[in-house]
């Protein structure tokens, strides 16, 4: 990734704008129980600086703009640090940046929600089928007469060894139109093109799991 | 319509408390998650001005009140539009004008709550029978020892396309005391003479929905 | 009622301080889901005074002091109205009339919560039994070993025409421990010494009614 | 435990911080619905000082930081009160000594939320069994991949006397990696090294008390 060796105004107003973006989302997540337990996180994109990341296990409703890392989008390589030595980023940077590679995404974010646990519980072998739901047209590109295919992947003890599975999926063609990744027992990683489409993305998909596991089949 | 072409300095007041009370209902349904997802929303007669409308397609709990536009209430033109180019005014307003039209309202919300999918799953062929519930005393002209009657109708890919069932449903005798016509698989429309009538009955409906849901038949 | 024809600055501290909270308590049940739809609301005694009592028919999440009624007690007329000639009364002036003398409640309330409504489906007869709950201990002179039992009255097309089995229910030694009176169909009112203790019979109760209906029996 | 006679100005800031984030995570809580009824709350040691402790039977939400008591961790006296009267410590303190006593826990919280209360009824004897939930990683030294079990014990009429069964639960191997003993028909006692751990473990052990609930089998 290029990065501009030199910051203009601008450039460093969007930043500090993103940042407080970020945490005003983290916190808007925090209460609709999606990132509780200090889990769950979400990642954006500063055009030519590089991702903007969360610390690893610190509660997420109180992260402060000065607290992000920012790290390399498509590699793992930390570009920017906090000033606390105390923080380390995000166990989500290899499968955040997995997806930004194969699907062009400007903002990641991984739920800790119970709706996807329990979601995921219905999916039939790696596959979770959801239709007749308006709501689906809130995912770019996808019609509410459609079945929209919705990956669900099998938990791993550590993050970071749930990538193959997570790249795996996203090259799966039957999921071309998915923006979200399941994982079975633990929750998702939904993305968009930049951090609004993220939000909207997150809002419908979860949205989708609470209606799948109330509605009767 | 007739709109005054010279706006006193009262008229104006009244716009601009209009416009602030539609983006702060907005922040409230979405908290109620009624219109999460970039959908749903809330319109709002000015008299002698026109009817206030949603851009379509944008975070509705942001939504500012110089972002509104002002539409023909039982027309499909737009009277004035915000200052962003990038808006666009939401689908909704031809249904809104068929409910203007027909009923009389002075408010019309659209609502994606999934307590409203989940309800009209419980209908019987294109009705949704209420009773047995204080509640009903909350919409307008009804009793709580009646039978309410909603008109439940199917979904359609566009939104617009939908005008034709609604009007039939606002037309349909059988339905003459409901303030809100539902939307399989989608949501509900609902209405008042103003929009403090629209948010009582959008409350009295919600609840209704839910404890449809959980009642035992 | 004697209500003292001089009041001291003391005493006008006293009851704005109640009108205050009122207001706020009336906003916490809003978003607790007790009083949506303008339905329900609380009652508070201004000792020297009289009852404060909200409006009939407003949104009750947005009742300022001012907006309050101070009526009689124990007898059913009214004190002192708010300046807005449009307010009348809340409808439940007669029964907690009933409360207060019955009961020496010194706040009243009413709660048109869905879970109120859902534990109702599940009494007796006229009689609810909670057991098996700590939470029992929330309700003066309650013990968790016991088995509490709440008088369910049958509704009624007006509110009013309530208050004879409301007075039948409250002189039953069946429930000379209940704090509560619940409707079918409807709500409940709930009752304390004080509205601090009304607010935490409150808090208890719908503990109590969720419970009973998420637990299997 | 010893006490410093002589405090620093650094020591009075450190305790009158924490004494504002035990008001803050109540009020949090009581959003959360795990302190409605003026039931549950927490406990924060501060070094060199002691305990903090709420009082008994206020609305907890309510709480001010002047409000707190300072009691022995480890032992059952009251190093400095409020200067209200009328309040007197929770009952809480016994079992929160014994926690500190036997696990070292810097934070102690006891929570009355209806989600422990259905997640006790699904306890086989005096056990809860929790497996395939990644959340289960927030647990301090606890794997996703692990069947996690939870001592539940019986309820008692008065809180201090279930002091011998919480004690031997904390005594007991089978339950070492537990950070919370449940109580049946009443709540759960969590804990954690310190106000955060405390926080974090409570979040998750109430997100698996729901996800139990809600899961089938």
């Amino acid at each position: 990734m290029s990065t501009s060796p030199v910051r203009t105004d601008t450039e460093a107003r969007e930043e500090q704008t993103a940042r407080g973006l970020v945490c005003e989302l983290l916190r808007l997540f925090y209460e609709k129980e999606w990132v509780t337990g200090t889990g769950g996180g979400i990642s954006c994109m500063v055009p030519g600086r590089g991702l903007l990341l969360a610390p690893t296990g610190v509660h997420k409703e109180r992260v402060r703009p000065d607290d992000l890392f920012l790290v390399e989008p498509t590699g793992d390589g930390v570009i920017e640090r906090p000033a606390d030595p105390a923080l380390r980023p995000s166990e989500c940077h290899a499968i955040f940046s997995a997806v930004i590679r194969q699907r062009g995404a400007g903002s990641v974010l991984h739920s800790h929600a119970l709706s996807a646990v329990l979601a995921a519980d219905r999916a039939t072998d790696d596959t979770l089928s959801i239709s007749r739901f308006e709501m689906l047209k809130g995912i770019a590109g996808t019609r509410n007469d459609e079945t929209h295919l919705v990956p669900v992947i099998a938990n791993t003890p550590r993050e970071h060894q749930l990538s193959d599975q997570v790249e795996a999926a996203l090259a799966d063609p039957r999921f071309a139109r998915s923006a979200c990744v399941m994982v079975r027992d633990h929750g998702a990683y939904i993305w968009g093109r930049d951090i609004w489409e993220a939000k909207r993305h997150a809002e419908v998909y979860h949205f989708l799991y609470e209606g799948l596991t109330r509605r009767t089949p």
